[in-house]
């Protein structure tokens, strides 16, 4: 599983006040802890109170890149800082995201080509999210389509079902899951799987019960890439299991252990 | 997810000396506490040590009768002690269990017909328990087509694709999700599904991640049953949280509670 930590995002209060007043030890420390629970790549996101987006990406960015050398995924629907941050990565970048509208995508592929980052097709259009996987999948094969023209290797395009809270949209958990198990066989090679899991639990009492149910059955139908909180010890413990049953990994008593040195 | 009690079963030691000192106060408080955790049957096994199954199994089975209406598993590999414990259930038996042998089906599918029974069919043979989704569906078609013969509903028959533990046979995992996925599509009306699920776990330090993991995944591929241990809150928590996202319920922020005050 390709981990990307979620915790670098301006909706959190910490990260919020660290971007305010410029304290880059907060963010130096979230993204050293993150990386040490299994994060393979960090989420960068100002969030939405932002007054300045491309200076606060851009200084986000700047103060990762000091902590730690991992891959950073650059989370913003502004092209112009979308660019600029790609500019600025010194591992290969991942875009956090296009959809499945044709003016997005027109700007983002060939923004993934030139600066040979990996990229996050989400299955919505400016009509919203589907509700079923037959509309999720209409709407990857258009992104893969746009990947396919701009020469984007199928290894980089993640696509994002887009999981919707269980309180408000129960059935499309289901949905989701389907979309998942068909991707992977929708060509060869295919496009890897990703999701923005904690949007199922938005708004419930159970969020890390939930998170990890749901992880779970993710992995079992397929899922390749997960943009979590990696130092929720119990999700990431189970993740681990669910990827052992699917014998991602070789049995031995130490698995978690022996997943956590790799 | 019909849940089947596994505690009552002479493995454990507190059963195994329970039976041997006739203290019936042992089983009468593992049959209560079981229901009250959300068990609907209870299994009931003597376990390998007894000297006298016969005079064992109708011990417990009158105990388990006195502590609770719930419906029993008669949990024995003897003809003989399985039709007498069938014929002093109050409430409708589980026969626990047949294989696909013509032998067992020839006295066990009747013996479900006489006694009004649900059964339980394991996907294995003399031949043992195969390697592959493909051959379970073949054994369980066999099983199948024995019901129907005998005018047993499908209703009533609980195909089990018996999982191996993970350290020993890490590949079956995977095949019997599949299994189970498959069974649900196999004829309409389809057979039930039912895992004997701490089987996943024996012998591993991580019981209780590994067996709450693979139930998880095993509500995602449509499975109807499950003999476990209920007052495992864990296991039972996040089995509730798999059939929420699985729309086996509606969603409320108290479904937890809503679901054990069924």
């Amino acid at each position: 599983m390709f981990i990307i930590g979620e915790r670098i995002n301006g909706m959190y209060k910490d990260v919020h006040k660290a971007l305010v007043e410029h304290k880059d030890d907060v963010i130096i420390d979230l993204a050293k802890k993150q990386v040490a629970a299994g994060a393979q790549a960090l989420d960068i996101n100002v969030g939405p109170a932002s007054e300045d987006p491309m200076k606060d990406m851009q200084w986000l960015v700047e103060v990762a890149q000091k902590a730690t050398d991992a891959r950073l995924c650059i989370d913003t629907t502004k092209a112009d800082v979308m660019e600029k941050c790609l500019s600025l990565c010194k591992q290969r970048p991942v875009i956090n995201s296009t959809t499945g509208q044709k003016e997005k995508l027109d700007v983002l592929m060939p923004l993934a080509k030139k600066y040979n980052a990996s990229i996050i097709g989400l299955t919505m259009t400016k009509s919203g999210i589907p509700q079923d996987a037959h509309s999720r999948i209409e709407i990857a094969t258009q992104i893969i389509m746009a990947a396919q023209e701009q020469g984007v290797d199928m290894e980089d395009l993640y696509i994002d079902a887009v999981i919707l809270p269980v309180n408000v949209a129960q059935p499309h958990a289901k949905e989701v899951l389907d979309t998942i198990r068909q991707i992977k066989v929708l060509c060869d090679p295919s496009p890897k799987t990703v999701l923005g899991l904690s949007n199922v639990s938005q708004g419930t009492p159970n969020r890390p019960l939930i998170n990890r149910t749901y992880l779970t059955m993710a992995v079992a139908a397929g899922l390749d890439a997960a943009i979590v909180d990696p130092m929720d010890k119990e999700l990431m413990d189970e993740m681990i299991t669910a990827e052992l049953l699917m014998e991602k990994a070789i049995y031995c008593d130490s698995y978690i252990d022996a997943y956590k040195k790799k």
